[in-house]
């Protein structure tokens, strides 16, 4: 008897994967293998269902793979580097996540020797994309196999399909697509397939429970978070879930986010991350005390850059690892704590205290009399900062054409 | 007997510019012209009350020039086109409106003869370099004087120096020193001078009048603001006042900039601007709708510098007239309207309605099974997209320097 | 009996489109429309003879397409104002023509009716994309067929097949496959396939005919060039053949460039092209003097995207259009006349004369003693501009962290 | 009897320098030491004769300050990996050098305890500035001095002032103000103060030897040269001179700078670099083949900045540091070897040979019939790839605004 082909499939226990699991060995005769890449969204006991779920369903093994500190040291660092906010908004929650996952997913392939790996995203979105060009890149030698995105089936086909192999489940359709992780939770479906509405109150998986202020600090360590109200972290993930905590009581972070697919199209898809927003907010605002001008001016281009490519699913790109020298290095002197006020939906960047504060020096301070420079130096400051547009309204005029 | 030369001066009515409408014409010898320009600022009222006390101080003239129109044709139109928002949250309220003014003061300078021109500006913020800028590049020929930044006055000697000169007013010292403008109004003074605190509620001159909820439309033609609420606005500087005084009694558009100085020291200012702030997050939104995304990634390029370069007193700089025509031709589809909720100190962008929607085509949707490319197509798409990345890392490989 | 389909088939004459004009009738049952865009590359005896062969192959008819006015005002305007060199050296010479063609040809399609058109290119360069993106975005409506990509057929097969339907024709293999254009010729072939050598003199079209050296005045208008050796040309495009004439005879403007195809390959082109080389070099030389500082920079950062989206076939993206806007609105002072001295190989900007030059004024010269400012007032800009790095410096001793 | 205060003055050897040396200790009652830093423009031999000088001119003593490898790790270094050519031509040679010669000034003048340090910069070019900020900022507690600027004297002031002082030399005015350094000798006068002409050829301090055509090569490893026509060198700076010295025989790399000054005039400066030329052609074309498209997009937008800032003498500006970090990261790919044909005036990049080479893999080759994507692959990546301006074309015709 041959033998079996091996593939690994994404696995996340929801109807798609369920039905590539059943489909995968009964119809095109591999032995299934798999695998859920946990970036820090799923807890234990979630972990434990999907596991379950997985050897019903036949699954060869099931494999767990956890790469949340992965995550952080290779991705959510630099987006807090980088204070990367999608089109001024969304922290690229799932974007990165995928990325992250794709890799865990291809290397536990390449290490149990998979002839194929399996996906269940769709030919509409982001995530194929991110799937296969990670998967293509790190092996081009496996064959990439995505059953949903190629067959077009309905849930019905797939719920039936299942049920002929003896597989009853409470595959209920949600009113949206939640997709939970460490670094902000995405929600989509109804109001974010049109242009005009948006999501309701009910739509947030965090209810707001808080009504009245409170304060909040934040300690980062060289541009990363080291501290929530004073408390140190050993890791920063738990720093990361408690500044979340906090804010998700009062709906902070909740917005729309209007994107540009890698695939062309624009899409609209809501989230709440609390955590993000708030953790790059306090980021930003230590950064305008202690970088100058030019260090701000070049982190921003680099961000935007830093985000769109991780986005688009660009994480392998060389130019990325270039982009994160660059971000380390910004890093050196952010360094201090900022304090937050929090009410429902909204904050108030209170102010900053840092060591490295280009405010607090003795040098010279803003709207005072000061002892580094006189009168007479700004005057000729202005005189000579003004000289090429002098000069260029001055041959204007020679040539009449003084605008 | 010889002819007294003539001065201008940039008049508020406040105690540095009434010391020196007395000092240039009692202790220099000037023939002292008075004058405001008012950009969206100052109402007849408050424009009434300056010229009284201008011909009080004994000025041989004073004039109000009304700039508020060329202000919005100038700069609040491409500010908004170009969704000004320096370090990511100030309108350069106060910034932009000096340029104007400066502008306007020097114009009045050349007209009525002047011989010089004379402002209050001290020697320790940007407001000097924009004042003395433009009076350079605008009129070489006309001397600037600055009795304020050469003098380094206390308000004790100035107060003596009019109750001497027979003047006795009421020059009380505010605890913040407040600046209002069309496009915002700035807020310096105790917790700004410092890097810990913000400014207390009772600091903002807008005190926030609604608990509740509330529904409003800003429609925009051509990226320009053109009816509020539905009713539509034959003058842009109305429509702006309207959305204004709706977002000010929820305390909208209050932050803290942080910034650097033209003259390279860090600075704090406090400011409200609700109408700035509703205005371009409503005009951001709609172009995430209407305009591709290499159209905002460039407009995001050119508003920055554009913010930069008006807030940093560059505004007579040509390449300044160059991003304008990018702007104003960005804007050819940027029409439609948008929805938002206000609340106490925040507002939820709803959505948008508009003809040039990019979202609304038959040709394929976010998230669903679409009739304009095939699953196959994508795949071919990521395999190419991915082509030099694969590329790379093959070298990598075969150079045993896989990363 | 059934109305045969119509196809327009993009025509150059050679073995792949002749193959395809006998392929598209014989094999496909299609009425064959040959036609061909000129951009300015081809004689009126060449087209005569392209015009014969497509008869002589049984078109239904032929059409010669004149766009090369319409490519001058509508791009090579645009690459001068944009100093367009693609990777600091390539005038993209053949990426900006086949836009114009592919628009000339699908717009022809849509005149006639045609249920189909048809191009030559292979599956492994730019080309491809050039034509199936922009016949798609301007008629989705109209099917795209590509025997020579699709087939992959070998030269053999092709004269074979064409001889079988009664055409012999000497189709010779020529060593290098040559594309000659107004804008520069494209030689690709033996020692462009690799990286390690260049193309022997021989490969070039161009032969030096003269070895001294020689003076030549470009004087442009507003940016578009407007007179050759003091000459004025009514048509800029005759402008430009002179300057090409001029500067061929020396064997200036060959190179070699190394470029990333839109499908993510690398690859190499050798070109010659003396007009495009020359005319930017002294359109640059002139901006040097008439354009400030950011103007010069805002337009590098323009004109190279301008230059990758036209090489990547994203003419018809709309941020061209406002980029268009930006380039045109800049060229406003660029007006004078450029000395350039010609010599093998090479060439050297002698200098500039313009009403415009911002070196021209006596408000103050480089080098030496002058009236517009004093030793103090440079002192004094010095001072202040280096307050945020004195302030920064200052800061970290502070911190004990100097570098 | 009160002790002498002590100044360090940059001394050249020259007249302004020699003035200074008598005036800082005879009108100006100092101790005069005086030193010169040496970036590698200097001989052993013109060192001693310079010190000599000094000596002869009192001064108290004199120190010959070896930079010339600092001035090759921090800067020369990053100007090769970042291709810096300003106004693309300019390789900054005398700029990078002045900063360096700064810093070690006034290293020295701390270390020896000076209470000022002087400079004979004049008042209108970007030296002075370089002195000053660099002064400053390292050691704001040190009085600068420069007589040259303050007192705008003529020459034969000061060669009357020298011999009143008996000192007797021969301070010959040179018709062109030579600037020889490592990095590019800079020639001022004459020709380069207008706008029209350019340097003659015996202006040139390097004249034309050779006629024909010679190759050579030049090897990297990992952005750095390592290697000239296979001779390897321990010491980069050795190389750079083998290459310059290559090169100068055949007066490659020459032309005129036009650049805009720090203080807003426009100034030209005619130059030789044969060895900056030569070396950042070969790196770049180096890196064409080893880099991906966007590794060279923003090493392109970092190199001009980098370049930028240290023309303007903004060197110590932190966000500099974080710059080289990426440049130096986006290196670890950039080994290979370049062979260049060197001819009169001009020289022809043949190719690369290097492991790295992204053309040189299996798995597509530009031009050829592929196996890693097929036709449909292209095709679907095309039909993706247009997606957004077809939904784009597509509104604008539903809106009856195609354009």
């Amino acid at each position: 008897m041959e033998k079996k082909k091996k593939v690994v499939l994404a696995f996340s226990g929801g109807l798609d994967t369920s039905f590539a699991a059943k489909y995968l060995s009964e119809d095109l005769g591999y032995e299934v293998h798999t695998a859920i890449a946990n970036t820090g969204g799923f807890s234990d006991e979630e972990l434990k269902t999907i596991e379950e779920k997985a050897l019903r369903l036949g699954a060869a093994s099931h494999a767990s793979l956890d790469v949340t500190g992965d995550y952080y040291d290779k991705s959510i660092r630099y987006m807090i580097a980088g204070n990367v906010l999608r089109n001024g908004t969304y922290p690229i929650s799932v974007s990165s996540e995928r990325i992250f996952q794709a890799i865990a997913i291809i290397e536990y392939a390449k290490k149990i020797g998979a002839d194929a790996v399996a996906h269940g995203s769709t030919g509409a979105g982001n995530d194929q994309v991110r799937f296969d060009l990670t998967f293509q890149i790190l092996a081009p030698e496996i064959e990439i196999i995505t059953p949903t995105r190629d067959m077009t089936l309905t849930r019905e086909y797939e719920i039936d399909y299942l049920k002929k192999h003896g597989i009853e489940a409470d595959f209920k359709k949600m009113e949206y697509s939640i997709n939970k992780g460490l670094w902000g939770t995405s929600i989509g479906g109804k109001e974010t397939l049109h242009s005009e509405q948006t999501l309701p109150e009910s739509a947030y998986p965090s209810q707001i429970t808080e009504k009245g202020e409170e304060h909040m600090t934040i300690t980062f360590e060289k541009g990363e978070i080291s501290a929530v109200n004073g408390k140190t972290y050993a890791d920063k993930i738990d720093a990361i879930r408690e500044v979340e905590r906090l804010g998700a009581r009062y709906g902070i972070g909740r917005d729309m986010h209007i994107g540009d697919t890698i695939i062309g199209i624009k899409g609209r898809v809501g989230f709440e991350a609390a955590g993000p927003i708030l953790i790059i907010a306090a980021h930003k605002m230590l950064e305008k005390h202690t970088l100058t001008k030019w260090q701000q001016y070049w982190k921003d281009q680099i961000g935007t850059w830093y985000g769109m490519f991780l986005h688009e699913s660009q994480y392998l790109e060389p130019v990325m690892r270039d982009m994160e020298a660059f971000l380390e290095n910004s890093q050196r002197n952010v360094s201090g704590t900022v304090e937050i006020i929090l009410r429902p939906y909204s904050y108030t960047l209170v102010g900053v205290d840092s060591p490295f504060d280009l405010m607090k020096t003795d040098f010279g301070e803003y709207g005072e009399v000061n002892k580094a420079w006189s009168a007479d130096d700004v005057k000729g400051f202005t005189k000579i900062l003004g000289n090429q547009m002098k000069i260029y309204h001055n041959v204007q005029k020679r040539n009449g054409a003084e605008e």
